[in-house]
């Protein structure tokens, strides 16, 4: 079914699709931190997220969230609708973790009385710096309205996260999406794109505290895999062949 | 009427006032630039940016902005009132130069289609990084209203500047303020605090794009002094002994 390649990024593929407006996103085991400067491999990575991130994105599309997932193909591949990605990472934190401990001197762990959205400019090498939605808007990389519906939907996606994972013993620290605008008949509407998996959540065990996400691989934690297969496997989504090899 | 001296700063030190509620503000000729990488000193700064500061303050509050300004004491210091910091330095951009040039990728003297207020925590050891006003509200340095009132100031001070600096034919590129807490009998409110002067502004002379402000130093490029007593002369309240020394 897959087209000719799109475009390579650090995690996944993107190819053209069998249809005018689809593109096929391949699911890669790369793994990389610290924009680029660390890179290593995760065995099996790519097919556990493609599990995570379909079995989220299913979920959210049922809350009436849109969404650029079509269906799973394969065990690496999803059909997904071509979109236009908006250039913004949009990071939600609900406990003080990673680059804003360190750019405003917080402690990791701290709650934050309020969830936090924050948005980066997506571009590699400026390093994703953090901006305010007025450079967004100022900058026109994205339009006023568009930063409203990705407000909105991020904020009831962060709810909606943060209940899926406590209900699986999992506090969601925090997690970076990204949107994309979609062209149909209509118009142009924001979709929620990209992916959603422990490569993109900061996810830590409620009782233990233990990370269970790529912070395992940023900072050679160890049993990196491990955490994969145990975020997918309290999903309920583990592929058999992962359970057979790693029994509960 | 010097009371103690209670904060040194990089270009001003604070003293108590002679009375309850008051400091004194004293302008130093002291120069640092890169977040103190970068020391030196402009022969009668001081002296310069207290005549600026004061004329700025005194032309904003019969605009009904509230400010900390009382009265000039005399060649380098200022009475003011004694408030509460508010730690957020806020930088409005008309035009890109500095920072944001460098951290965006944008080409220095290009137009920004809206004013953009930037918010920066007031930190040195962490670079004054930039938040949004949703990190300030979390974070616990200012509230809700306070911001509210931080950018209705603002952007009313911006209009007012522009003006004023496009009428002595200079061009308001960029600059940053700080706010305080006043307390009163009736409660607390913000008020414009520190200082507005080439220190603090970005200022390009209309006709032939050459700069009158810190840049000069930061960037070495000579005739600092002068620039200063340039943007004096031309809002009319050159000191005579700086004008004897440097006739028009």
């Amino acid at each position: 079914m897959r087209g000719k390649q799109l475009y390579e990024g650090k995690a996944k593929v993107l190819f053209e699709g069998p249809e005018a407006g689809t593109l096929i996103q391949y699911f890669k085991d790369d793994a990389t931190a610290f924009n680029n400067q660390k890179k290593g491999t995760i065995t099996g990575k790519g097919i556990l997220n493609n599990c995570i991130s379909e079995y989220i994105m299913l979920r959210l599309a049922e809350l009436g969230i849109p969404t650029h997932f079509i269906k799973r193909l394969d065990e690496r591949e999803q059909l997904i609708k071509s979109v236009e990605i908006v250039p913004l990472e949009v990071v939600v934190r609900n406990v003080a973790a990673g680059s804003i401990c360190k750019n405003l001197g917080l402690v990791e762990g701290t709650p934050l009385s309020e969830s936090l959205v924050e948005f980066c400019y997506k571009k590699d090498e400026l390093g994703d710096p953090l901006i305010s939605r007025d450079h967004a808007v100022v900058l026109g990389w994205a339009t006023q309205d568009e930063i409203e519906d990705i407000l909105h939907y991020t904020h009831r996606i962060n709810d909606f996260l943060r209940g899926l994972f406590f209900g699986i013993g999992v506090r969601l620290v925090d997690f970076k999406i990204e949107f994309g605008r979609l062209q149909d008949d209509l118009g142009t509407m924001i979709v929620l794109a990209d992916e959603i998996s422990p490569d993109s959540c900061r996810l830590w065990d409620v009782k233990t505290n233990e990370k269970m996400d790529k912070d395992r691989f940023r900072r050679d934690l160890g049993a990196v895999e491990e955490a994969y297969i145990e975020i997918a496997r309290r999903l309920g989504v583990l592929p058999e062949s992962f359970a057979e090899k790693n029994p509960a």
